[in-house]
């Protein structure tokens, strides 16, 4: 038994409720936090188009429920590797523009309840993350990482362009130097980089990840509840607005950016690359 | 006599004149720099009602002084314990609501007065620092830190609500994924992390701290007066507008936090802690 | 030969174009990169009014021309010394009104035009960076710094101002603490600092720096183009609007700079301390 299944079974305490009718994600609430965790380990946690839409509700769930915060962690080595790319390889090409414009509305909806859920957001970042995964931490109020996470986004290696808001959000954190990097030019930040950056609250050894994280998350979670919700709207007030525009505007670039022949080519080379492995 | 105070007797030359009508400060102006000290150093340098209302006149004054440079510092061994919350605490149950009202429009009327000041402002924290007087900084043009300094804003701890215009300068300044664990979730930081993080300008070990910040301090307020105010204006007037609306909004909040039964409760604790020390 | 004249001449490869037409830059395109390079070394790569016009029509080409990224860097020891002061101290008093409405005009047309730059900016900065050619870098998408560059704005110490929207662009990647011991008490940055505050992407050894960073851009430019324009943009976008208002606004400060006594005193004596080494 790892240190890290370890960390996680002694947060199954008795008074846990566990939230039905999830098929990609595990949702439980304890100790006020309630825990949405990615659940297709063996898809390295790829979020396909059923999980897009459980996150949604999952998140819808837990801004109404009982709890204090809400936390999302991967199940497994990854933390998400992102956009399942299947979502696009299994249309015929006479569908690709309807196949395009659901996807980017989806999307839309997808990043829009993020930027109003209404409690403290926090991300317990196990292992590597990629791509959408990593532009919503932009939109989390704090972010722990496992020294074996890593943040990696390769939008213009695949044809494609930022989404998540981080087209605001990254330069906001970390200065236009350092996010074009990332966000242009697919540089894969090791967890202390993330950290120095903004990105990343803190980091810890993964031998310790899991109880040191959730030791702290528990202390929080018995904060004041309400004004840590009305603390985390105030701030989030301040920018809705702009992010819901950035959001939609990052949609739009996006379908077309799915329509074009850099794209394409870059899907079908990915999956050339995969099937000779 | 320590490096410190041996340092401030430094700077307190023939040509220095001190500003009369302070109860809770020591306005002094020498060298082009009008130097406010908090000096309550038997409570800390808490801020009372009083020392709000004398903060705002001596920045009005020093705005229409000739000195080129405001400065701010902390009598003693605090920079200053912040709000003093015996502001509430002597309120009778029936008058709170006038209480917590009156106190908004104080704040506001206190933080918009840092928003207006058209001059460079630095602080010079010669030690901890917590709530008002560390959101504040965000409105500073340079901080100075002693080593000894330590930042902390306990608002979610006492049910309240981050003020100063932190809601909106911390995450500029440092990300989210930092910002909130201060103003969230109350981690205190040293004076090296609140430097990496871009709160403090340099850090300066204790012992020679007052020697060299006042050192520098003295060969900024040499150069080229009207360049210096011009340029903090030209800084300043990006974003004044949406630092008085984002001081409206938190002032707004603040004032329903301090009508809450979790804030109530909260202060009861901290007196019930104190007298039993 | 030294390592830096090997790794550019590396870089001439047999299907460069050399653009001509050019007195103060040299302009080049090779491997889809479209280099733009001060060239006034026995001037320290002062930036006189010809060379001003000379980067905006270099920027306008590169913008429709066949290259996937642009990036700027200069010739021999200094990557640019700044705004040539020669550009004042040339003109009449009675002409100063005028000179300083029409250099203002055309900074105000040099920094639109990064601004408006559609494609992946880069700045390699090969040696010491003063003034307008460091306020820019918060125009640019990537900044790769030799460790033998520094950055220095001495605004106030010349009776002048932030240009380049650096009153906008440098508090929010570095934060107010840090922006203004730059912008208002003319902190000198070595390329480790710059790094660190987020002005800079990454540091290399000058020994080594033409070698892996022209190794780097070649990889950037065969990224897929579209995509990378199509990001850029969106990004830029985000902000273009905000980015022309301020820098109206600093090109109308700076006029009255211009004409200040602050200013001509300051430029009087860096001439006289200037013809007596």
């Amino acid at each position: 038994i790892s240190a890290e299944s370890a960390g996680q079974k002694k947060d199954t305490s008795p008074e846990e409720s566990s939230h039905g009718g999830y098929e990609t994600l595990i949702v439980t609430t304890s100790n006020n936090i309630t825990k949405i965790m990615f659940n297709r380990p063996e898809k390295k946690n790829a979020i396909n188009h059923k999980m897009y839409r459980e996150i949604i509700k999952a998140l819808q769930e837990a801004a109404k429920d009982d709890s204090t915060i809400a936390v999302f962690t991967g199940n497994g080595e990854y933390y998400t590797s992102g956009n399942d790319l299947s979502n696009f390889s299994n249309a015929q090409p006479s569908e690709m523009g309807k196949v395009a414009k659901d996807g980017a509305e989806l999307l839309k909806a997808f990043v829009g309840t993020f930027i109003d859920f209404p409690k403290p957001l926090i991300a317990v970042v196990n292992g590597p993350a990629i791509g959408i995964s990593v532009t919503l931490l932009g939109l989390f109020d704090v972010v722990y990482a496992s020294d074996k996470a890593t943040f990696h986004t390769p939008f213009s290696h695949l044809g494609q362009s930022p989404e998540g808001c981080s087209s605001y959000t990254f330069p906001k954190i970390m200065g236009t130097a350092k996010a074009n990097e990332m966000l242009l030019f697919n540089k894969k930040l090791t967890a202390a980089e993330a950290c120095a950056l903004g990105l990343v609250s803190e980091v810890f050894p993964d031998s310790t990840f899991q109880k040191e994280v959730w030791a702290r998350l528990k202390a929080y979670a018995s904060l004041p509840k309400n004004a840590l919700a009305v603390s985390k709207q105030l701030l989030r007030n301040l920018e809705k607005e702009k992010l819901h525009a950035v959001n939609s505007q990052e949609c739009e670039v996006l379908t077309e950016r799915w329509l074009s022949d850099e794209c394409l080519n870059a899907i079908v080379s990915f999956f050339q690359r995969k099937s000779k492995l």
